[in-house]
Order: structure tokens, then sequence, then C-alpha cells
């Protein structure tokens, strides 16, 4: 009997190109479709919630994909860990109805984004953080950021490599929050576009070195053009931290409702 | 002039066969050395507050040494990061007075152990914490840590392979705590015996198993039977997390009393 599965996981982007499959290189995909054709014995179609850059991790990603394997969910995260290097781990996993498709149905996504703010660099936030050495004022960066809030077209937050037609996303949450030395940027869409969210930090700590005035953002907005912004932040500091579901991902006794 | 410096460092300890130079190993005093030398143009003679095992790891490690060096105090960390690789960085550096030695003028020392306690591994924490399976009981362990409290010969909780004669030593704080899927075992003492921390934490272990009774740690210190502790527990989630002197090594204002 054919089911469709849906696995959580989280990985460290550090030693990868991103989640999708490149020609001469190492992406993340590539080393979980191995995983999963080790223990299922051929290698499924997966489909993702997402892509992610290189260098860019993940503390949250979802993968669909329909099996005819009767392995259950609660022993299919410790299956696959076995099989999977260190910087990958599944810890969910749940059936959900035929046809579920891991990117159409997803609602929204939050990234996070982590800056050190200390004088010295921390061996332990090495390819974890972005470091950077100035003192930033959280206060000032937080009422920044909230004016990302809204339906905006983005498109002056989205690199000029991007060929997407709609630059449009609805920003649901912004901001910016101090704990001890690390500073970090929360942003929750429908969507977002190519960099969208490393231009966006980019922006802000232009801002935070008064090189861009504080009305820089809605101007941004309007006008739609990428030079305005600030420079895309290094994919060290980003995190992928929670994909939005009509359903929670990992409870498997909730019944799936989309 | 000569002046004597006190440096204050934090390393990931994974690459390293701890602090101390050994033969056939790269020990992270090395590397340090090394870029000390490249600095100064000599390399000093470093006294170091501690030694570390094989994977442990420094968020707080004092070495002082003597030098003719004019570099100013707080220009020192940044010129010795350039010149150190990624999993080692100096954040501390003060002047104390000639004939301070960082380990005898110790008063002691704070290690950390992080247990992660999660049913899959997490790629965020790999080398970083001991990954533990099965729910732990925090405050039965914090219970059962209490008793490691005053001042106990500890030769129970030394490794076999160490010859130091003294094994008495004083814990000042002992206890478990945590926070989210984090558990944590604090532990504050005058000095430490050869993976002493490493046995208290795999004595703890076998407590929450049940496969010891809740007095098995007072009858350890007692009979000072290493056989009858737990199994040495791993390096990777071992951290030096504070050491102490009689003044505030990171404080570079504040006069030196010794």
């Amino acid at each position: 009997m054919e089911r469709t599965l849906l696995l959580t996981l989280r990985y460290d982007g550090s030693r990868y190109h991103g989640w999708q499959v490149q020609q001469n290189a190492v992406a993340v995909q590539e080393v979980f479709q191995n995983a999963l054709k080790d223990l299922l014995g051929s290698r499924p179609d997966l489909k993702a919630c997402s892509r992610t850059d290189t260098g860019v991790h993940a503390d949250m990603f979802c993968v669909s994909f329909e099996t005819d394997s009767r392995i259950p969910c609660d022993q299919f995260p410790q299956a696959l860990n076995m099989r999977l290097p260190r910087d990958i781990a599944v810890y969910g996993c749940r059936e959900v109805e035929k046809g579920f498709h891991a990117r159409y149905h997803c609602l929204g996504k939050r990234y996070v984004y982590q800056i050190l703010n200390t004088k010295q660099r921390n061996p332990f936030y090495e390819g974890r953080a972005f470091h950077y050495r100035y003192r930033l004022d959280e206060n000032m960066l937080d009422k920044a950021a909230a004016q990302y809030i809204g339906k905006h077209d983005f498109s002056g937050f989205c690199s000029y490599k991007s060929t997407v037609e709609d630059t449009v996303r609805t920003v649901n949450r912004a901001c910016v929050e101090r704990r001890g030395d690390m500073v970090t940027f929360t942003v929750e869409a429908d969507g977002f576009l190519y960099n969208m969210v490393r231009i966006m930090v980019g922006t802000l700590l232009r801002i935070a070195q008064g090189k861009f005035a504080s009305d820089r953002i809605p101007m941004i907005l309007e006008k739609g053009d990428r030079a305005l912004a600030g420079p895309t932040a290094p994919a060290e500091g980003l995190y992928l931290s929670r994909v939005f579901y009509p359903f929670d991902p990992l409870d498997s006794k909730e019944s799936v409702q989309f």
C-alpha cells in the first residue's frame, strides 16, 4: 500500500551547496536521497518545502514523498539517522493524504538570522552566526524591522539573479531581539524571494551604521529597486526555523486536513 | 620593559588532543604558542590554568606569560585572533603582577557538562554536547548532584591513570538544570582530579538509569573506589566554563591583588 510521508529534519548547511541537487557540488538533497534509497531500496521523488542557499542552515525543513515501505512512522527518524552524516538529522515523520506536496501546501515559513555581536569572534558560533563587531542597538533595529510587516512588493529585496514574476509577499512578523551577545532577526511570511532575508538583514545593518536613514525600508519597498537596499548578509547566520502547514508536521496522531 | 600578561581565551576542543603539547598529536597549546610567536617574534613560556583532555572545550581558559612586547592589552586579542584558527579565540588580556602564574594563583574552576536529551541527535550540537536518548529527571539528578558538595576525598572519581597524591577537593557547587532539551551539570571546586567531572556525570547517569541507588555517591566518596563509580562520560559534553582568580581576568582596569 502506497503512503505519502512528511519528514521533518534539520541540517547544518556549512558543508553543503544548499538543499537542491546541483552539478559539481554536494547538496543536502543528494545526501538525503542516498540515505532514503539505502533504507527503502529505491530512490523516491522528494518534494521539499523550500530551497536553501549554500551555507544556510535549517532547524526545520520538510520533505514529502510516496513510498510502499511498511516502516512505521515512529521508526523512520532513527532508521534514517543511522544512514545520514552528523550534520543532517530527521526528527519527525507523519503520514499525510495522497497528493500532499511539501512546498505547495506550505502556508508560510519563519527564518531567523543570528548576529553574534561581540568584539572578538567566538569559536562556538563559527559558521553558525554572522559576527558583527560594533555594538548594535536592538531597539532601534526592531522599530526599523517592523516596517517590513505587511503585504508589499519585495522586488527591492530580491537578488538580481531571480527570475520570479510575482514579487508580492506578505510579512506577518519581523522583529529584532537581543539575548546576551546574540542579536536575532526573525521574519515570517507566506513566501520568500531569492536572498530576501539576507538583503533585509544587510539593509538593517546599513541602518545600524547610520548609512541609511530610518525611512529607507519604506522607500525601497515603494521603488522596488535592489540597488537601494543593503548588501546580501552572509549565509552562515541564516536558519530556516519553521515551516507552517495547516497541521503540525511533528504530531503524527493528529488527523490531516489541508 | 618586561610585563606579565594574562590572556583569556575559548576553544572548541573537537580537533585537539587537549591543551597540553604531546608527541604525535595536535594540542591547543602548540597552535596558541605558534600564534604568539608570530605576533611577538619569540615563543614565550606559557603558564596555563589547567590541562584539558582530548575533545574537551573551554569557554574560559587563562594563560599567563612574560613578554617585552609593547602591544597594548586592548589590542592583544584582535592581533592574536588574526593568527589563530577559527576554533580558538582570545577575548581578554590584562597585565598582572610579575610572578603571577595562571595555575598556582587560580582559586577554583567551574565546569559545565551539557547533555542533549532528545530522541534524535541534533546536528547543531554534534561534538558540543553528549546526546542521551532517554528522558532524564533533572530534579532527581539535582538532588543526587548536591551530594558532591563539600570537602571530600574524590579518589573514587579519579581516573586510574592519575598519579596525584592529594585527592581531597572542595566542591562548592554541584547542580543539574534543564533548559528545554538541554540538561546541564554544573560543578565548581577548588580543583579537579583527572576525569573527575566526567566520572561524576557517568555516575549521575547510572543513577538516572536506576542502576545505582540514590546513596551511591556518598558510598563512593567514603570508599574511594573508582570501580564503584559510573563510566567516564564522553569528552564532547564537557566545558571549562570559568576560572576564578582573586580579581576579574577580563577587567583590565581593576588593580591586581593576589
